[in-house]
């Protein structure tokens, strides 16, 4: 079976990325589609899924194994119903079922946050630690954990919902409802929504960021600051600096509670590298409970990028299937 | 040995309790001592300790198969090591080593939390629960998790201390050293600190609860405010409210990150019961994200009281013993 292959699905609010997975964590081979906007119904949504799963299978002469799907919402603790995705149409959606009758490998269903730390776990920045957190720094901010080679899930199958465990009392309103919510904070849509407050207000400090959007602000986007931080312009440097003292300020609260060894920082923030993880370091340490009294978590970058989602997706549902297998229900 | 009895020690900062305790959980005979003050060395520390043993050893005929230690401090993931007790006199201590020397029967270290939520887990409110974390709230915050009927101790043994979970930026100032912890706004010490500074300031409000004091906040302790609202004072009543909003703020964001099946409330200030945990309740309820969209995790009270620690360390105790049996080491 480590010859074989598996097809990893990652499912966010834009893309339905695939890739066909082998037993070391590479990708040999690619699809994907926009994924259809939640006013279509869930239907759309798999049909879609069906399609790149389909495209990848007849791409390959290779055996392929299992399918795993990691999506951006609410999965059970079964692991076979979405309870909720809100960038998708989906609500109590028995992914796992549908899919199954329409794809002729075993499909495993899980988190999206879920497979991207397990391949940090299994292929990257986190092998062989027996504790990590993954802190996702997309447009806001997801999570997940692996104890001791185990996904912890929680009861629901809701862990690391880390972006909305509140910062600030009142603060910024939240998608989610609530007010002050971490990835309000440290997440690409606060580090947009602060630069793009700069440039309104007409602060001489916005020049450089204005002028590469020919003075519109709504058309900056979070790499262009990465990008102009990277060039030496010290306001897209300070914003990227906010960004990681509020990561900092998180990270210290889940060491607090969860005490792992190692975060894992990824996401399409997580880009801007040191730029945004040395303030984050620095916050930390100011900020971690019983500092200088105990031994410290590590802080990295992710290590395999955008993919990390479809290569844990397709790890997990190849580790599900091995289980079958050796549990003889295969 | 399920007839045989374990000694279960719980260290706090101003009492050494222990208890001879069965294998269903309960107490067949007590000892205790004052803890010697921060400023004596760890040797008088261990002295208090081994007397409280021996007592307990002294009188009973029937087997003792296992010492169990709960200590108030950071206790190191070998479960050997207390690395810092802020109430105690220890610094990087092999508390197990030490107290072996002296005792005839094995020891097990671990941390006052953790013992306490194991004895709720094993005996109390948790009983059955795959997912619970506790919260004591009693001068600080302390807490635990027991997941799969393990406790989640950290990759360095200290997981657990929410009580340090920033909940403020630049709020109340923290022993442990930062601003706005979560223990300064929902424990024992913030429930006492808030009806003093509403005495001070003078407020009619404070009435009835300076007549119990006869005029002196300094007087004022946690449990005469539980007694004054029990009583039907609305001051008294809106301090533990207050309190018990603080709570839910809290529990709001460790369920957004653990999403545990239930939450046990414990420590002192539990005592208030519903006074403390019905506005828990509200406020968790209004604060948790994709609340109407997840299941959603229930708040109880402690079931074992100020116990819970003294027969949780001596139930781990049992349970190391019994696993040491087994494997043939003993």
């Amino acid at each position: 079976m480590t010859e074989a292959l598996a097809v990893g699905i990652d499912i966010g609010g834009t893309k339905v990325a695939g890739g066909l997975v082998d037993a070391t964590g590479v990708v040999v081979a690619r699809a994907r589609r926009d994924t259809p906007h939640r006013s279509k119904s869930p239907d759309v949504v798999e049909d879609t899924i069906v399609e790149v799963v389909s495209e990848l299978l007849a791409g390959t002469q290779r055996e392929v194994v299992a399918v795993g799907i990691g999506a951006a919402g609410f999965v059970a603790a079964d692991r076979a119903t979405v309870v909720f995705a809100p960038h998708l149409s989906w609500r109590d959606e028995p992914l796992e079922a549908n899919l199954q009758r329409r794809v002729p490998v075993p499909i495993s269903v899980d988190n999206d946050a879920n497979a991207a730390a397990w391949a940090e776990w299994r292929f990257g920045a986190a092998r062989g630690e027996s504790h990590m957190v993954m802190v996702n720094l997309g447009t806001g901010i997801g999570g997940a954990m692996v104890l001791d080679g185990q996904i912890m899930r929680g009861r629901f199958g809701i862990a690391g919902e880390f972006g909305h465990m509140q910062v600030v009392p009142g603060g910024q309103r939240c998608e989610c409802g609530n007010k002050g919510c971490w990835e309000q904070y440290a997440s690409g849509n606060a580090l947009v929504r602060e630069a793009r407050s700069l440039m309104t207000a007409g602060s001489p400090m916005a020049t450089d960021l204005l002028d590469r959007v020919d003075g519109e602000p709504s058309a900056l986007t979070g790499p262009m600051i990465t990008e102009a931080a990277r060039e030496g312009d010290p306001t897209a440097t300070e914003l990227l600096g906010e960004i990681g003292q509020w990561l900092g300020v998180g990270i210290a609260n889940l060491a607090a509670a969860f005490d792992p060894g190692l975060f894992v920082i990824g996401g399409g923030v997580s880009a801007a590298g040191d730029l945004l993880l040395e303030p984050a370091r620095t916050t930390f340490r100011r900020q971690l409970t019983g500092r200088g009294y105990r031994p410290e978590a590590a802080i990295v970058g992710a290590a395999l990028g955008n993919e990390a989602g479809l290569i844990g997706a397709a790890d997990l549902a190849r580790s599900d299937a091995l289980a079958r297998a050796q549990s003889g229900q295969a």
